[in-house]
């Protein structure tokens, strides 16, 4: 999917405002892993661990920092690599152009709004009332429901589900399958069954946020379910009714924020983790993977493991665990040898510790 | 969303079974929380924890339970508040009107039964043979397979997919990307590679139950993959070929249930359990979050944890957990004393017990 | 959804390759479990713990193996029971008849190359440049997006989405609501904000993989995420960006696979299972449900939990897990022993250990 003509070293150098080192005239046509690249591709050298990789590499050109040097081949030097690395890419796989229209298989409401510069695609569904803005992608099979919002140059991927009432900020990508404003899950038992509590409340999405493939972010009961600029959410994640999370914050594939929780900024949840209802998780927030969060968390805390401790605790306990069988064992050791001693002093033996079995009461 | 001309207090007490203290004349427009209610919001107090929020509340009035008083408003005194809220909410945001019809953009094939009453919304496709009851909405996008049968009422909301054969009751209601008759993870291994067993069997939906969004309920083997009346699942949960849920089941996002294994009735699977296949989990049984189910559970059993133990047992091995690298010091050091009291009094240390490395055996 | 009319015994020993112990006129209509099956099905016993209930079966004949006798009904004997039930399976359910063409409404790119054997249903859309090879079948509401590539023989169920780019080999099914080609989750963060890395590599799915409902697997960074030659995949499944996965593996629902890691072949990944990201997972290895992969597995290793340790020291751990509270009481006990005795000698108490507190240091 690359621009088959490519670009010159000197061009590159220009866009990326880099320091070339070698021949400005040559022509590379693709970017490429280490390994994988050969002489008409530019690759790059960002984590000094591939230094070996990079010296064997066959690449035509390389994008490195600041100190790296003697790599078989030009290179284009800047202060940060994977910022330019960024820039690269995007140099050689331009979004693809925007078309704008309706598509004639599109059933679009006659009082939903779309802008003129807006794109949608075919057997795409917008329903009454609905507020499409400049330069959005709508792609096939999506869906917007009455009076939702999607903000200028937001993208929605095929078959993207946005509810009725729903709002997107500017520059939102949502990915395929992803199901922004469905039902929170509320009940109230009257007894007999579990009566359904009508979820009333809305979706925000402010600007910038990604959202991944058949991810789901629940409409909340009343109020708005709430997700700040710039956050960045993975695949298959479920964000229940009423959650709020804070700007430039990064939720990790099939993590589950359960109603109510207020995740703060700069957070990172990494993958399978769980936030029980109701819970505070403070800005900077580090909670490592699979952990189960059942209390709030402090600003800048770092956490692991089921229940959650501070990552060098569970770690240290991890440790230990491993000599459990074997402290079992070396306990019982030194009680006899307690007897022995106790025995041959002429102690009396000391009330015995409860039995285990007092463990097991409710 | 809301009624926009709102109703009068004194309609709403009539309408929900309450005592008014206060002006029967004074109209409300919308419900909201405490903290978001304005003069001409409706606002409840169910939980007591919330009181010193509802003398701060600068709502209209208040739904209450029986102990309330001194509010700074009208209050609307009912004896079960929870359930009011759920008529009142209902009251402020009736459920769009139904518009029976096939939309032109829809695919239905010639012979499936879809009742005169249903809603069959654009670019639908049913399939043959399949039959929609009386009063059912089915959405945009959504798929009602070969054979299938949605009872009375039922709501498909965008884009579900209910597979061939697929039976659902009456007042179902199934959130957007929900896939309900996939087939089964089903193989042999011949020795070379895995074939796939064919998924023949089917799937039950009893009536008034909900399925969440992008939630998977796979088709049986033989047989049918059962979820009884009146349960609620949540997001992104996976429910394997034969499993049967019991009547009135709370099942929240992400668990997995695997194949065969029967849940009981008023059970409650919090987020992200996993419960292995051909268990039974007995009614009333709650199951805390994360935890993993690898044993059969009687009814009214609460555990939490993996390996998932009484809920107490699992809370006091947590807490004895943060001393286990203190505990790990302490046996150390009192091997030390014995052997220091051995050798004061002349016994022969005893024999060691077994080196930890005897516990990484298989 | 059987076929009515059925077969005698005769036509399936011959069928099956299978010695009949009966009558070969006799007829069966349907294939049925053993508490389900009536004088009309056939049924199977494969695992002799089902011996009893093979004994009280009314089936009018049973699927055995070699071991298997006095069964109240003709037997049809094979050696590999399970293998000739899945060939019972197929010919009591065909597949249903492959009609070749483009539904009316599905929206065809005109230079996409369709094979004139495949079946294109209502309402899907195949993008520009996209090749469906021969008698593939892509079911309603799917979309294949530019420049993808189906191979011969391929099911896409209702409603799955091949993102553009992406190639599936011959024989691959794709259950409902499966996103394969989303952008992986990648971004650099410039001191403001989350960067987006474009993500524009592509996914290689082998022939013979299966992949579930609602499952998500990500396109490369640059390069391929690979799915090789006979691999399942089950239901709500996360393989992030340059995954591969050898070939004929089992990949359980909600398994999380994080980025550029590799998992070999044969391995069985059970629900729920967590490996993070640039990891390595040997040829064989076996993980056990709910377990999370921090580090690279050796082939043919079986783990268990989260920290992953071979199944029996996991298993050995959490038994003694259970007496960690009254261990802890019995090392309080044996250090007031141990003091008393030295008392009674005279001998000064020891340094004590670290306290506790130690531990919490970061």
């Amino acid at each position: 999917m690359g621009k088959a003509a490519g670009f010159t070293l000197g061009e590159l150098a220009a866009a990326l405002h880099a320091t070339l080192v070698g021949d400005p005239g040559r022509n590379v046509t693709g970017v490429a892993p280490l390994d994988a690249a050969g002489p008409d591709d530019i690759s790059f050298l960002i984590d000094p661990r591939y230094g070996a990789a990079a010296k064997r590499s066959r690449a035509g050109a390389f994008l490195v920092g600041p100190d790296v040097s003697a790599l078989p081949g030009p290179m284009l030097r800047v202060a940060a690599p994977q910022q330019a690395l960024i820039d690269l890419l995007a140099l050689f796989h331009p979004a693809p152009p925007l078309t704008p229209g309706i598509a004639p298989s599109a059933i679009v409401a006659p009082d939903a709004r779309v802008d003129a510069t807006a794109s949608i695609g075919p057997l795409v569904v917008v329903e009454s009332g609905a507020v499409v803005g400049a330069a959005v992608r709508i792609h096939a099979l999506a869906f917007v429901g009455r009076g939702a919002e999607i903000g200028g140059g937001s993208i929605l991927h095929p078959r993207v589900v946005v509810c009725a009432g729903v709002k997107l900020g500017r520059g939102v990508i949502v990915h395929p399958g992803a199901v922004i404003g469905a039902d929170g899950f509320g009940y109230a038992f009257d007894g007999q069954v579990h009566r359904k509590i009508p979820q009333v409340g809305g979706v925000i999405i402010e600007d910038d946020v990604e959202i991944g493939a058949n991810t789901t972010i629940d409409r909340a009961t009343l109020g708005q379910t709430v997700i700040r600029r710039g956050t960045k959410i993975d695949n298959l994640v479920q964000i229940a009714h009423n959650v709020e999370i804070g700007a430039h914050s990064i939720i990790v594939a099939q993590v589950g924020v359960s109603g109510s929780s207020r995740i703060g900024r700069n957070v990172v949840l990494a993958g399978q983790v769980g936030i029980a209802d109701h819970l505070t998780v403070g800005d900077g927030a580090l909670i490592l993977a699979q952990s189960g969060i059942a209390r709030n968390v402090e600003p800048g805390e770092r956490l692991l493991g089921t229940p959650a401790r501070a990552v060098v605790q569970s770690k240290r306990i991890w440790v230990v665990q491993e000599q459990l069988p074997a402290m079992a064992r070396r306990l019982r050791a030194a009680e006899r040898r307690l007897q022995r001693l106790e025995g041959q002093l002429g102690i009396a033996a000391p009330e015995p510790p409860r039995p285990e079995t007092a463990d097991d009461e409710r």
